[in-house]
């Protein structure tokens, strides 16, 4: 064990405005960022990571003083780890909307001088791609050596091979899909709905209330938690484990182990998490659908990218299953691209992303040793 | 088609008290049933249905004049039906807590005179079960020619064999489990909480103040809805259809079709479902579980069982797998009881059981046919 990486978070004023896919633009806004690891001299080692609905910039190493301040990603990103930061300069990224230090709904809206809240406008996958590719610009960086994403991270390093083709050389999509389906959006909209009906949610309006819609946050994450995770780990972890001894024959209290982990995920989460952002972010892996303007179909839209790909996905995941990998793989290789496909046996559901799995953490090291290899050539 | 059957809800009234699992009793008590068909001269030819989560007495027929109010299992019971009612004695009964007549929380407690509410006492399948020999008693049914239910109504005809073998020939247990695992446990208690924690539950004695915890209840409702269903029916119902015919970029309003079909399925619940008997069910649910008193041992707690059993299970349901079905039938086989099992190759998931599927029906009425045999012998 060397000394440990210390990150430094770092933010980024873009003056001018973003036009949205949603119509209307940011007029100006920030990006708080991460980077670790050297650019070398032609710029040709950057790899972007794109973080999913509760993560941030923070990817890997802890703050200066904060021992347990431990990136999302950290077991993935660092000095030796599969994407090694001594050899790759790595970057991390808060998306905007997000609620971690980028511009997002509860920060000043330049024209009303109030919070935007709710008045947030809705962003989406692209339009974070596109806010991402101006932060490359400030670094000077014209191309990615990789983008690499899981889930709706997944979600962006797809949309960079598609919207910036030239700008991206390796894709590495993990535990992701090409669109939700329909369950996929149905557990997003419970989620949101039990976030708008909270009546502290004021129409997204709760900070000039002074309060906080908890109850809906803490349903929303509890429900997420759940698709998090597979039936097959759960029942090894908790199973039917009583918290007492016996059955207590209560409605209102929690008697199962099951439910005091989950209590604990809702409060922690409602501790933290904007209310506004759950929306903006949720609704972002709903409207990600490269194939909707071809007809639905992948392989069309897949036929401009130039990237060479890595997809990683596993096989207890229920929420972005292996079949949903396999459709984009299918598209690539329709499209003749080069792709490197696992499908990983692990028990975690998809959660297994963002966990130590001996043979996931080796796809990972060995696609990114190939990297590497070009980046020095 | 004959003319439709006529159903017509009857009540009886238990004036002994009933002692609960959980401890204490029920002082006094109405139970909400219906019966169709006609009970032959030496009684042998009743079969009991238990419902499941939402469900009533009200399993089959039309009430007089009200042609669309067919009963929950109409499809299944009634003259001609696989459970055909010109054979059979059918009874349905509602389970203690409900809110569809049998007494329950929304009735008041004879000993304060005030609503029960949050304080119903907590009743469990094995409670149920004795109010249903109770209620047979009361009609002089000693013995079931069949006991059937899917889901929790499966657990209700489970513990019959278990609690009363000796008064049960046949049970018919389609798309239940020998217990919840973590995940359904979780399911549930995020269903709970969402009424728990809604402001207008009260601590459950809303009743008094006039409101109802309607929001609490519709995310209950659409969670449940979403487990009910598989993904690949969802898929093919709704997929991604968007109401309007392009994105709107909305985040609290509708916009894919799931969306609203799942909020008109948890307004229409919450308009008629009781929030305190939401969570007992579930709670009942929760706690079934035979094994328990057997170290986990599911073959030693059916060694006292004497009925023979109809299983069936569909292949797409993954709220109460086949997996779960097999593990009743191996533990029967386990103790050389007869059973007969059919996985269905249904895409509906865990709704199958309420469904017209060609080879389900054809196999609950094989069984019937052959019960019908051994009644006339």
């Amino acid at each position: 064990m060397g000394k440990p990486l210390i990150a430094t978070p770092q933010t980024q004023h873009f003056p001018d405005r973003l036009p949205l896919q949603g119509g209307g633009a940011i007029r100006a806004y920030d990006l708080a960022f991460e980077t670790y690891g050297t650019l070398n001299a032609d710029k040709s080692n950057a790899v972007l990571v794109c973080h999913a609905l509760n993560a941030s910039h923070h990817v890997a190493g802890v703050y200066a003083d904060q021992p347990k301040s431990a990136g999302w990603w950290d077991n993935m990103v660092g000095p030796g780890k599969p994407l090694d930061t001594n050899r790759f300069f790595v970057i991390g990224v808060n998306n905007l909307g997000s609620c971690f230090g980028s511009t997002g709904p509860m920060h000043v809206h330049p024209d009303t001088g109030q919070v935007y809240g709710a008045d947030f406008p809705v962003v989406t996958v692209e339009d974070w791609v596109n806010a991402q590719a101006r932060l490359l610009d400030s670094l000077g960086i014209q191309q990615l050596a990789a983008v690499m994403g899981g889930s709706l991270g997944g979600m962006q390093a797809l949309g960079w091979t598609l919207q910036y083709p030239d700008r991206v050389r390796h894709a590495v999509v993990i535990a992701s899909a090409p669109n939700l389906t329909a369950e996929n959006i149905a557990f997003n909209e419970v989620a949101r709905r039990s976030i708008v009906t909270d009546p502290d949610f004021h129409g997204g309006h709760f900070y000039q209330h002074g309060v906080v819609p908890q109850r809906g946050l803490r349903i929303a994450r509890m429900i997420g938690h759940i698709t998090y995770l597979s039936d097959d780990v759960m029942n090894t972890k908790f199973g039917r484990q009583l918290i007492g001894d016996s059955y207590r024959y209560t409605t209102q209290d929690a008697e199962f182990q099951i439910e005091s982990y989950l209590r604990y995920q809702g409060d922690k989460f409602s501790d933290y998490f904007d209310a506004n952002t759950y929306l903006l972010i949720t609704r972002a892996l709903d409207y990600f659908d490269p194939a909707r303007h071809f007809d639905g179909k992948l392989t069309a839209a897949f036929a401009k990218v130039q990237a060479q790909f890595l997809l990683v996905s596993f096989t207890t995941d229920w929420r972005f299953s292996p079949q949903r990998s396999r459709e984009i793989v299918k598209a690539l290789l329709d499209n003749r691209r080069t792709v490197s496909y696992a499908e990983i046996d692990a028990p975690h559901g998809h959660d297994a992303f963002l966990l130590d799995d001996a043979r996931y953490m080796a796809t990972v090291r060995a696609y990114f040793d190939r990297i590497a290899q070009e980046v020095a050539a």
